[in-house]
């Protein structure tokens, strides 16, 4: 199996697993559990946890208490995605070749959608102390899961991402501090939430916890910079979107900014220093490190 | 003081508290920091965090466990009024005699700070597990804590109520089974999560909890019923809405199916159940005896 395949086949599992925490469709609030259910099924490479689970092996861990993590960081993601597509942010008819959430179900429903599954992440995770409990985690393990999950997911982590891009269209002054924060803070938080928390349900120390932070913000800056070189050079074909789309909202970019020989230096860069850290730990990561080469340097 | 004097002092104490819990207004993500701090303050009764502080003292709670879920849980009461404001919800462009949020900060910031408060209530009430470790209280009674807030607060609570309340919309063949689902889940649940919570924090125990789920839902439905009734015999001037604004929105209500006087003689019924469920425990409460009856039998 190459490594694409390889990831397919671990998404498969993954989805299997995401199944089995989705609300069932029933009661005087079907309606909303159907569009929330809509919305996670779209699909999507179920990179985060992925990221999540590969990190929990690493780091020696065997059991389920990750599982609901898992879940609950594919809902904080497509939640996230439910509410970028309205009308008032960024107004997109479709998402993966699927119609987006408010054109199926309308505004209010996918309003109410968004929060449904933000809310249900919560409480997904909150399942992990009666898992923890039958696999002798400490309650305090998962506590500390769980803040790691609220941190990353909110204003100082990826709704505080959102907030700067959604200031920043239109300006082509963007400064690179700013663009650096939207790319830390929108794309790389829930990458660092996802390893971190794998890292932690393991049992790893918290230098171990602090090294998958650095590690999961050079792959998600890279993805980002990646993100933003395909803008410009990749294929309309390839891509799925319109190529220069960036260019055509007058958005400053890495690329803008730095011209495309620095940009593609930087990923390799960050590439490197990711799997650099890597090294510093022991445990079982060839999948992990094909699977972050293969992120960071993807042609679509 | 009489207890209207009494509730104002108490609001006052709470204000300080949650005070303490909003995130300061800076970084690149200000503008939504600002927006969902506007929001919480637009005031308030602030009622469920008052409920759940009198509950927790009734059973005996002495420390500050229970203010990060206090905040917690005013967070939450506030995202729902931001997002249900929104145009493609309830459209208001004025609540409690101010702008609402996203006619001061536009649509998509709105959308963000709801967002933003909903996740913030989780990272607060997080910040409960740090207090139980000083305090002695184990870390499983802040998880018990966490999975009440985030059920109530989610689809199989006030999510799943307003998603029933959109439905019913002009629904003027509205079932009496519906309409309890609607104030159950859009009204009680919050409520019932207050009283819980409170319980659950000083230790009690879990026949106690449920007592404060089925006294809360008691309480809930009384007040809804009253706010029906209120609607069709109060003032305009002493409600500070539009007298018959349900009827006028062709909306079947308790008093349209069961005629007020009925109506009258159930809330009642159910503000003395809710007073015999007190009975049942000890402890000090006075005070939130008088706080209960006053709440139902408001008549503004």
């Amino acid at each position: 199996m190459d490594i694409q395949e390889k990831i397919l086949a671990r998404a498969g599992e993954i989805e299997r697993i995401i199944e089995q925490y989705l609300p069932s469709e029933q009661g005087f609030q079907k309606t909303v559990i159907s569009a929330m259910n809509y919305s996670v099924q779209a699909g999507g490479k179920r990179l985060r946890p992925m990221l999540m689970q590969e990190v929990y092996r690493m780091f020696g861990g065997r059991g389920k208490v990750a599982e609901p993590f898992m879940a609950a960081m594919e809902m904080i993601h497509t939640y996230s995605l439910v509410h970028d597509d309205l009308p008032a942010m960024d107004n997109d008819e479709y998402r993966r070749g699927r119609k987006t959430t408010h054109v199926v179900y309308g505004e209010a429903m996918a309003i109410l959608a968004g929060d449904g599954l933000l809310n249900y992440a919560f409480e997904t995770a909150f399942q992990a102390f009666d898992l923890a409990k039958a696999e002798n985690v400490s309650c305090e393990r998962v506590a500390r899961a769980l803040q790691v999950l609220g941190r990353k997911a909110g204003i100082y982590g990826m709704i505080g991402g959102q907030t700067a891009d959604i200031e920043a269209e239109g300006s082509q002054s963007l400064e690179e501090k700013q663009l650096l924060f939207i790319h830390e803070h929108k794309t790389a938080a829930l990458i660092q939430a996802s390893m971190m928390i794998g890292a932690i349900l393991a049992g790893a120390d918290e230098s171990a916890v602090a090294g998958m932070e650095r590690c999961a913000y050079d792959i998600g800056i890279a993805f980002q910079i990646q993100d933003d070189i395909l803008d410009v050079v990749g294929s309309t074909e390839v891509l799925g979107k319109a190529v220069g789309s960036d260019a055509k909202n007058e958005k400053n970019t890495y690329v803008t900014i730095h011209g495309i020989e620095k940009a593609s230096a930087d990923v390799e860069k960050l590439s490197r220093d990711a799997l650099g850290i890597l090294d510093e730990f022991g445990g079982e990561q060839e999948f992990l490190r094909e699977l972050i080469v293969q992120l960071i340097h993807r042609e679509k």
